[in-house]
C-alpha cells in the first residue's frame, strides 16, 4: 500500500446548533427539583421549582406564538431581577422572538427612544413599575402589554396578565420554533455617557458560547450546588450572562426583587446564603459599610456568608474594597467588560504564578481588571496604531475579537470609531497589560487627561484618593487649561463628619508615588458624584457642572 | 410612534470561528511559565514551559509546511504520552493537517489497515516504538517519517529528526493555516471488538466546544492552579480530551510517558502529585491494590495525593474501586463516552439532590454512568422504537445527538446500525436512566444475554461477582442453550490463593437480590480475562474460548 491520491477530508461531526432551547430542555430534565426564590415587593418570598420554570417558560413561548409573534420580532421587559423576567430569558427565544431588555433607571424619553429603534411590538412589564411604563407610553406605543402582577395585586382588565396569559397555555403542545444558531435571542442598548444609545443583539450562539466560557473554574466556576445571587440587574447586559450559566449547571437562584439597599441585601443573605453574588462596586461598598457599622452598633444583627464567591465589575473596584471584604473571608473577583461583549471578557483571578505571592501582590492583581477569558483574543493599540507589548508599562486602547463580541450595532453603519479597519471593537479603553497577562485600565480614552503631552490616569487618581480614611468617593475629570492643554479636576465626597483639606490629600497622593506634575490642580468637595444609570461615575456631568 | 413594520433583525456578533490555534496563542501569552513534565523511557523526567510548548508547536507547524503538507491531510502519530505528543495536537491542525492518533496497542495489521484507511502521509513515531514501526512499514508506507528522540538516543540517519527539524523552523515566520470552524483537527479509529475499526474526524469546532462543556465545574472542574495526570493514553479518544481543556486553563501537566505499571504511577505520583488524574478502572484498580499491599509491606513508601479528584472511564467502574479510592480521601469522577462522542457524554458528579444523602447512596451514583453533560442530548430507545421514560426501571438503547457526536464515519455510508432514521448515534449501549437523570448502563446490545424470553443484564452479574472479597475479575457472556436460548456464563479470575467453589459466588449474588434463573448457569476459573487494547473486557474472544 502506499498513497495514490492524499485528499483533504471532512470531520464526521453531526451539524446541530447551539441553541438556548437545549438549556431549557436540560433544565426541565435534569434539575425539576432545583429553587429559584424571588424576593417579592412587599420583602416576602416566592419559590418555585426549576420543573415550574421549565413549564412556565415554555407556556410564555406558546402564548407568544399565539399572540402572532414572528421570528426575530422584539418583545420587551421592564422588569426587576424575578422568576418571571427568567422565563423571558428562555420563553421568548424559545418562540424565536428577541428579548430586548429596558433598562428602568433611564428616563421615560430614553426608554420610548430606545423601543422605538429596537421596535419593540410586545412588553412585559413589572405591576410595580406601570407608572414608569405610562410615561413611556406616551411616546411609544406598544402592540401589546403583558403585565406581570409581581406585587401580587389584581392586573388592571385593560391589560393582559402575565400569568393568566401563561395559564391559558398547554405547554406539552408546545413546539420550539426552528432556528440558526446566528439567529438573535436578545438585545441590549449600551448605555454611553455620551450619544444616543446603541443596541447590541446576541444570538443563540454567542450566547452559549459565552456561558460556557463565563462558568468555567476560574472565573464563575458553577457548580450544581452553588447557590447564586444575582444583584446585577437583569436589564444590564443579561446580568452578565449569570442567569443562563445558573440554567445550565441548575444551580439555586435567589433575586433580590427591587430591594438592593444594603441592608436589604445583607438581610436576604442571612434567609438564603448565597455561594456566589454578582454586582457593581457601588453596592459592594454600601454593603460591607453598613455590616461593619452594625458590628459596633448592632452585633450580631448580620453574617457574611463565609466562602462566598463575589463577582465585581461593571467599574473599576478598589484595593479598599477587595481588602475590606477578604477581611471578612470573601474574595472578589472583578470583571471587565461591556454590552457589547456579552459582557465578560477578562476576569481577575489568582493564576498559578501567584501562588506563593504576598497578600499585597495578589491584593494588587485583584485590583486590575484580569486575564482575557477563552475565545476573547485582546489587543492594546499605541496611538501610532502598532500593537503595545505586554509590559505592564505601554498603554493604549484595549481591542477586542470573538464570537460573543458585537461587530456592529443594530441597523447603524459600522463606524471607525467603534471598530478598527480589521474588524476588532474598539472598547475605549485605556490600558496596560503585564507580563502575567493582567490588563489593567488606566481610563476611558475619552477620560485621559493630557498634561503638557503626557497623559495622567484619572483612574490612577481615583483609585488613591479613594484610598484616603477620610474620602467617600472620588471622581478626576479634565479642565482646560492655557499652559498644560488639561489639568486634573478632582471632585471629592469626604465621609461624613470629615474636613479634610486638598493640601493633605496632595500629600497622600505624593506618598504613593504620583509625581507632582500629576496631582490635581484643584479640588470641588461635592455631595455625591453624579452617576449613569447604571452606577459608573457620570463625568460628563461632571464636566457641566465644572466647565473650567 | 408605533410600529409600521416590525422586521425581523440580525445579531450583530462578530462571525469568528472557533479554533484550536486561539488556544496555543492564549497559551503563549497567557501561560508561558505554566510546567509540562514528561516522563522518560529511563524513568527520569523532562520539563518544558509552556512558553517552550507554544514555540515548539508553532515550529513543527512550520516544519509540516515547509515538507508540502497540503490542508486537511492526515499526519499520524505512534507515541505514548509526552510533551512532543502535545506539540503534535496542537502543531498538526495548525499548520492545516489533521492529527490521527495510531493506538500502539494494535497489532501491526490492524495498524497499517488503519492507516491505509485514513491515508497517512505522514508519521511521528517515538524511537522506542521503532520496532512496532517497521512491522508496519512492511505494510503501510508513510511518505516521511520523523522520529521523536524519547529515550535520548541519536535517531537513525534514515529518519528525519522531530528535535533536528523543528530546530531549522523560525516560528516567528509562522502563520497559521487559515481555516473554517468545521475544518478536521484529528482523527481516531474506534477500537470496535467486532468489524473494522471505523475512522472518526473531529473539527476545530467540535473540539473547542467538547473542551468547554468538560472543564465546567460539576465535570473536569479545570482550574489553571491543576495538576493534571492524564495516564489515559493520548491515542483513546485524545486522552478525552484533557490536553485541550489543560491547555486552554493553563495547568501543569504531567505525562506518564510509557510507565503505567502501578508502581511507576505511585512513584510518579510522590515527585509530581496531581490534583486530577485520568485513567480506565484496570488501571486504578492495580493502583490500589499496589497501594494498599504496601501500607502493609512497606509503610511510608508512597502516599496517595489527598483530595485529588480522579475522572475514571472507558468501562465500568465497580462501586468497590470508588470505595477503596474514598477510603483514602480520593473521590472518583465516572464517565461515560466512546471516540463516536469526543468523548465525554455522561459524567457521574455528586448533584444538589444527593446533598444529604448517605454515603451508600453516593457511592451508588458515582458507579453509574452519570449525567448528560451540556451540549449532549440522549434519549434510551426501547425495543420498540418509543423513548424509554426516565424512571430508572425501563432500559433501551442509549441514542445521543450533539455538535461533538460523530455524525457519520469516515468514507463509510450512514448505516442503520450506527445511526437513527432521525440522525441520533446509536450507541449499543443499554440503559436506563433515573428521574434524576443518572444512566445506568445495562449492557452492551451485543452482550445482554436473553434467557427464557427475559434479558440478564451481564455487567450487574459481574458488578457483583466483583464484590466478591475473593473474586479479582469476572465477565459475563451469553452461551447457547436450547431450552433457554441463552444462559449467563460467568468467566471468573479469583485472587491469589483463593479457591471459591461456584456455589459460594451463586448464594453471593442470591444474597445480593438476583433471581435464581439470572445466576450463570456455569463457572469457568481463568488466570485473567482478556482485554481489548483499550482495556476493555474482550467478550468476542471469551466466547471463542467458551463456544458453548
Amino acid at each position: 500500500m502506499s498513497i495514490p491520491n492524499a485528499r483533504p477530508i471532512n470531520s464526521t461531526m453531526m451539524q446541530v446548533p447551539l441553541s438556548l432551547n437545549h438549556l431549557l430542555e436540560r433544565a426541565g430534565r435534569l434539575f425539576p427539583t432545583s429553587e429559584i426564590v424571588s424576593r417579592l415587593p412587599d420583602k416576602s418570598y416566592r419559590r418555585h421549582s426549576y420543573a415550574a420554570f421549565y413549564q412556565r417558560a415554555r407556556q410564555l413561548a406558546q402564548a407568544l406564538l399565539s399572540l402572532g409573534l414572528r421570528p426575530g420580532e422584539r418583545v420587551a421587559t421592564l422588569c426587576w431581577n424575578h422568576h418571571a423576567h427568567l422565563e423571558c430569558y428562555f420563553g421568548i427565544p424559545a418562540a424565536g422572538g428577541v428579548m430586548h431588555t429596558l433598562n428602568l433607571r433611564l428616563s421615560p424619553d430614553e426608554i420610548a427612544w430606545i423601543a422605538n429603534d429596537a421596535q419593540d411590538r410586545i412588553l412585559v412589564v413589572d405591576d410595580v413599575l406601570l407608572p414608569l411604563y405610562r410615561q413611556v407610553a406616551s411616546k411609544y406605543q406598544f402592540e401589546k402589554v403583558i403585565v406581570f402582577a409581581f406585587s401580587g395585586a389584581t392586573v388592571d382588565a385593560s391589560f393582559t396578565d402575565y400569568d393568566a396569559l401563561l395559564a391559558q397555555s398547554d405547554p406539552s403542545r408546545f413546539d420550539y420554533v426552528s432556528h440558526h444558531e446566528e439567529d438573535a435571542v436578545s438585545m441590549c442598548y449600551t448605555s454611553g455617557t455620551t450619544g444616543r444609545p446603541k443596541g447590541v443583539v446576541y444570538s443563540h450562539r454567542s450566547t452559549i458560547l459565552h456561558t460556557l466560557v463565563a462558568c468555567l473554574g476560574d472565573f464563575w466556576g458553577l457548580r450544581g450546588t452553588d447557590v447564586v445571587l444575582p444583584v446585577t440587574p437583569m436589564f444590564h447586559a443579561n446580568s452578565w450572562g449569570i442567569p443562563y450559566g445558573a440554567v445550565m449547571m441548575g444551580v439555586k437562584l435567589v433575586f433580590p426583587g427591587p430591594h438592593l439597599h444594603p441592608d436589604d441585601l445583607l438581610d436576604l443573605m442571612q434567609t438564603e446564603p448565597p455561594t456566589l453574588a454578582l454586582g457593581v462596586p457601588t453596592i459592594w461598598m454600601g454593603l460591607i459599610q453598613a455590616f461593619e457599622a452594625a458590628q459596633t452598633a448592632q452585633p450580631g444583627r448580620w453574617s457574611l456568608p463565609v466562602g462566598m464567591r463575589s463577582l465585581v465589575g461593571g467599574a473599576a473596584v478598589p484595593e479598599s474594597l477587595i481588602r475590606a471584604f477578604h477581611k471578612h473571608g470573601i474574595w472578589i473577583l472583578q470583571g471587565w467588560g461591556m454590552t457589547e461583549t456579552s459582557p465578560v471578557c477578562t476576569i481577575s483571578y489568582p493564576k498559578a504564578e501567584l501562588q506563593g505571592s504576598t497578600m499585597d501582590e495578589r491584593y494588587r492583581r485583584a485590583a486590575m481588571a484580569g486575564v482575557p477569558v477563552p475565545l476573547v483574543d485582546l489587543r492594546i493599540r499605541s496611538e501610532d496604531g502598532a500593537d503595545a507589548p505586554w509590559d505592564g508599562i505601554r498603554v493604549g486602547e484595549i481591542q477586542v475579537q470573538g464570537p460573543f463580541i458585537t461587530g456592529s450595532y443594530h441597523q447603524l453603519p459600522i463606524s471607525d470609531e467603534k471598530f478598527s479597519a480589521d474588524g476588532w471593537l474598539r472598547t475605549g479603553d485605556v490600558a496596560s497589560v503585564d507580563p502575567l497577562g493582567f490588563v489593567r485600565i488606566t481610563d476611558r480614552t475619552k477620560d485621559l487627561i493630557k498634561s503638557g503631552g503626557e497623559w495622567i490616569s484619572s483612574v490612577d487618581l481615583e483609585n488613591a484618593l479613594m484610598a484616603h480614611p477620610d474620602v467617600a468617593e472620588a471622581a478626576v475629570i479634565a479642565i482646560p487649561d492655557e499652559k498644560w492643554s488639561e489639568r486634573p479636576l478632582a471632585c471629592v465626597v469626604l465621609k461624613p463628619g470629615k474636613s479634610t483639606p486638598p493640601a493633605r490629600l496632595s500629600a497622600h497622593l505624593l506618598e504613593h508615588s504620583f509625581a507632582k506634575w500629576q496631582l490635581p490642580e484643584r479640588y470641588e468637595f461635592i455631595q455625591a458624584i453624579p452617576r449613569t444609570s447604571t452606577g459608573k461615575f457620570y463625568k460628563l456631568k461632571l464636566r457641566e457642572m465644572f466647565p473650567a
